[in-house]
């Protein structure tokens, strides 16, 4: 198979976890017998400071016939709390989001045996959670009008939904349970926001579509309760843009493993495999920033290209990283680690 | 002192653990030489039975002319999912907080040395976790407009702050933060909202005013993130309504007895008391429901009267029931436990 990837290295430790991503796949696909085409192109502060703008034209171009984008992470310190910037990496996530349709994010929450006693959670409140958060991605707050009134005393942002917004993710949640425990949780704030309801009344209305399935409703504000009490109650979840962006990162701390935690952006045409851990610029350049995430986001790009098999090669062998010892700092307890380019060859060297 | 006291009951186990803070309380006043005058009122389902209205207006009159407002829990669970329904308890609670202008919603978080390893988190992440959110109550998206488009297939809601409201909530969080550890953290996403750059600059323009206070600014959600990996890192919180609403129920798990911990709803003219664990319908009649959390609510309204040492007795009174386990089975671990309403009587014969 032919694969047309582009590569979005972006700021901070980004480029350097993205190379050994590219290791890995090149190894992949090199033992099944696939050819790796890795288009690069510019985003976020590397993009501003080349040429103006987040998220290009050019490079829209370059993700747009891709078969799929690899990314690392986006966003610098000099554009914090710096209300007043005019363009700033962040714009350029949400307008590549936006472009691309990469409508639903898909995060999963696993726990690695080996790690899970670097959980802030006690060990059986969360051994064994397998869930997958399906954030809606774009649309919601974050893509509805906003603005000032009153000589800038008032400010507003307005949450919309529309029902084929809503539609298209709740599909890919009943399916996505389907092939799992067979559980959906529609996480919204129905008792006090329209947008909500028509969550619920949509979500409610496709229940049918999917007998199998066993639906349940929960407010917001108990799922974050809930999320660190007990996340094996929860399989697959599906919220909204911003109920999905705060519940993805606090789901994220229950593994312990941050670092290693990968994601998706699906679009109707073409998605987008990133860690979720940023930028972490204080990291940037030294060679120590974990590069699983994003080796294990590869293997959600895989995995998405049906290509099941490399997926799991790539999954065994990062075990295999981690039950052998061949960490990075943030995972070696003291003991001997590893540089960032060192796991990622010898990752590759074991494909 | 003469205390003019409404008591809100509403739902659930409401009735059950108010009648113990109101035991506890009037030992408390006859031990200072106070009275207090007590006046229930109706509220949530059990005023929609009555008078249709979960908030009625004679409820209100009460509430506004009163000293103080003790409040149980209300809701229902023949109004749950039942989206279709006019009238629901909540209503009551936003028209009440709205009718009151309470507009700031404070939650601390603290734990209780002997009930710590409860917690599903790990002790050595909690122990001595003592932080407030204070959440903005009465504005943003709960009140903003809302409604449908396009024949319902389209909804809205509008998250809206004006200035005013921000800086009435900010100098309350840098008052208390002046009485802590001085350290104040705005969480919002200012990042993509135009409501939250109301608010980081709302924030910012006071800093001059409060030169002692550390000021510093995040997003929501990695705070949602941080709050479970490290709580002791905050102090006093200040958000939006929305955001208060789901971090402040993330909060309550840390100390791993939510059924302990207090709330008050503070407003210009008067404020309100409640514990945050809500009507728990399964319990109610049982006499089994925790009274603690509703207890140390009062314990708050003593204080906020500048009746300090009252609240003091109370909240020693409490420690020592823990200590020698006069406590609910929630809490007895398989031990000896005892009725809502024993617990209520040894605490006000112990006062
Ligand atoms: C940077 C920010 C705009 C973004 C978001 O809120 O979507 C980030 O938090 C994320 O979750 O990818
Ligand atoms: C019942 C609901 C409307 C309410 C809210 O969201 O404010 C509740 O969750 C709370 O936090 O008091």
């Amino acid at each position: 198979m032919k694969l047309n990837i582009a590569l979005l290295a972006g700021d901070g430790i980004g480029p350097e976890v993205i190379d050994q991503a590219v290791k890995v796949s090149n190894a992949v696909a090199k033992k099944f017998g696939h050819e790796i085409n890795w288009t690069p192109a510019l985003t976020g502060a590397a993009a501003i400071d080349a040429v103006g703008e987040p998220y290009p034209d050019e490079t829209h171009e370059v993700c747009a016939n891709a078969d799929a984008v690899l990314f690392g992470a986006i966003g610098h310190p000099r554009f914090d709390n710096d209300p007043s910037a005019k363009v700033r990496p962040e714009q350029g996530l949400l307008k590549m989001r936006q472009k691309l349709g990469l409508f639903a994010n898909v995060r999963p929450t696993f726990t690695f045996p080996s790690l899970i006693d670097k959980s802030p959670l006690k060990r059986e409140r969360i051994e064994g959670t397998d869930l997958i958060i399906l954030r809606e991605l774009t649309g919601g707050v974050y893509f509805g009008e906003r603005g000032r009134k009153d000589n800038g005393n008032t400010a507003f942002d307005t949450m919309t939904y529309q029902r084929f917004e809503i539609e298209r993710l709740a599909r890919k949640g009943f399916e996505m349970a389907l092939k799992r425990s067979k559980k959906l949780c529609c996480v919204d704030k129905a008792n006090v926001l329209e947008s909500s309801r028509l969550w619920r009344e949509t979500v409610q209305n496709m229940e049918k579509e999917y007998p199998e399935v066993e639906v349940s409703y929960e407010f917001v504000d108990a799922v974050a309760m809930r999320l660190v009490q007990w996340p094996k109650a929860y399989d697959v979840i599906i919220t909204a843009n911003l109920f999905g962006d705060i519940l993805t990162d606090e789901a994220s701390v229950i593994s312990g493993s941050m670092g290693l935690m990968p994601s998706s952006s699906v679009g109707s045409k073409v998605s987008l495999y990133e860690p979720i851990h940023g930028s972490y610029p204080q990291a940037a350049g030294k060679n120590i920033a974990n590069p699983l995430a994003t080796v294990l986001s590869a293997a959600m790009l895989f995995e998405d290209l049906d290509l099941i098999d490399e997926a799991e090669v790539i999954r065994a062998v990062v075990n295999k990283s981690l039950a052998e010892g061949i960490v990075t700092e943030d995972l070696a307890e003291g003991g001997k680690s590893y540089g960032t380019s060192d796991v990622g060859d010898w990752l590759a060297s074991n494909i």
